[in-house]
């Protein structure tokens, strides 16, 4: 999609790459689905358990369903109701844990190791990051090569995906990832050369409330991302309401990174042509509702 | 846009044709274009006057830019706040009037002849009915026949140019005008055979908030409109819910009257092909979480 309220406000040529149109809400659905469709008959038989705080969830879910594999979804048991019922919708069998005390790997290895089922982790294998990697890879072949690129960050399964179909397709542009404020272990780790994990961030930027990059995400990151910017959590309101009342679209927090940066970035990028990746649209009615009358509202682009 | 949910849940092939992605975010610009494009220069010349509860006041102002025209709006004083902006934002000049003590037909003419400007009606022209058409007119293009349209109506340009537009496009096809219960002054007319006058209903629609058909809506109307529907408020609210958390776009409550009626015949139009003309998409960022939040959330089609 395009708007020419923020071509005019920024005096540049941006694309958003729209997920929140994907199957199940969100670009998770591409990589899960990649992920799943690899694995070997005997495996596809003994199932798939996965960990994820929401759209993941979703994302294994369906695509277990769409290829007849049992699916087992670790769930935190705070995640937004939605994603909650939606995972269970698509037929996934959903376990919860707290958030805040337990080990959401550890509950899923468990569960695995009962029936030797496979686990899909959310953004660290190579075949979710080549998954999520589609996005981006569609955004420039239909826009063609773009001056810079901005993608939200959690574990970066959808950066590292970005950054690699920017290589191949887009070699000169530069790629940034985006972060909540307080989780910007990402930051931290490009700055410092290593992996940097945080306590879990508390953001209203649910996908994005990840510890620490994933060991193939991170050495991708470091080689091929320009850079790590953050936004705080009413920049991303601020967004929301301009997806909603501006481009008729809704957009979930963590969705709202991407463009959270741009506006921030403002004049800076005037003359270019830029992609915004909006991750996902999985909202409660009553959350969205409740984000969009906390802050009033701002300036179109302010 | 479709929606496998939708779909499923319905049994049937719904076609969504989003006026609310359209120019100043409703179907409105189809009718003010056309409209406008067809002054002669002189007329051009001495600019055009328009009265409008909100969306055509946009339509004019944008479409008078567009064309070099000077456009004057007048409108409620309790227009929502988002269209007064936009209107200003697209260059007209706004006047505005009490729309429950004041004549906006009257303020229209009167600031028409200080200059001899063309006023441009909200629905009541053939000009104004053929723009309007061109968007169940595109919908039969890509969808092929359909077995029945579902078009919101207020003063009828929209549900009077659809049904021209499904004559000769998709002769089969029973199209249907759907109205805020509140304000069914279209269904009293059609059962009574001659043009039914209310006072101004109270309803969130606030794009159908008319008193009367008009001249040349009603006559198309009564002759190719199957029949004319109700939905209320609560049901709008529902669908405005659905449409944001399910298929992730912004829609105005105006323009889930379609999908209300839908909603609600439900099994009836199983197996059948259906189109549903989402009229547009402007609402105040306040005003939907508001609604929103005035409802408790329903099941995903209940």
């Amino acid at each position: 999609m395009t708007s020419r309220i923020v071509d005019e406000t920024l005096g540049a040529t941006v694309f958003f790459k729209c997920e929140n149109f994907q199957r199940m809400g969100a670009f998770k659905f591409r990589g899960a689905f990649n992920a799943l469709s690899k694995l070997a008959p005997d495996a596809r038989a003994r199932g798939v358990v996965a960990f994820s705080s929401g759209n993941h969830a979703q994302a294994v879910a369906l695509a277990a369903r769409m290829l007849g594999v049992d699916a087992t979804i670790v769930m935190p048991d705070d995640a937004p109701a939605s994603k909650l019922a939606a995972t269970r919708g698509y037929g996934g069998r959903v376990v919860t844990y707290d958030r805040y005390r337990e080990n959401r790997e550890e509950i899923a290895e468990g569960l695995a190791a009962e029936r030797g089922s496979t686990v899909v982790p959310p953004y660290d294998h190579p075949d979710i990051i080549a998954g999520q990697g589609t996005a981006a890879g569609e955004l420039f072949e239909q826009t063609g090569p773009l001056d810079s690129l901005f993608v939200c960050l959690g574990g970066g399964g959808l950066l590292s995906g970005s950054a690699l179909a920017a290589k191949a397709l887009s070699p000169d542009c530069a790629v940034y990832g985006v972060e909540p404020e307080t989780g910007n272990d990402g930051q931290q780790s490009l700055r410092q050369g290593s992996i940097v994990r945080i306590p879990v961030p508390e953001t209203i930027a649910d996908g994005a409330q990840t510890q620490a990059l994933g060991r193939y995400t991170f050495e991708i990151i470091r080689r091929d991302v320009a850079d790590v910017l953050t936004a705080s959590d009413d920049e991303l309101i601020d967004c929301m309401r301009f997806f909603a009342t501006r481009m008729k679209i809704v957009v979930e927090p963590t969705g709202c990174l991407g463009f959270a940066a741009v506006r921030a970035l403002g004049p800076r990028l005037a003359g270019q042509r830029v992609g915004v990746i909006v991750s996902g649209g999985n909202i409660d009615g009553d959350r969205m509702a409740s984000l969009l009358l906390s802050r009033s509202a701002p300036g179109l682009l302010d």
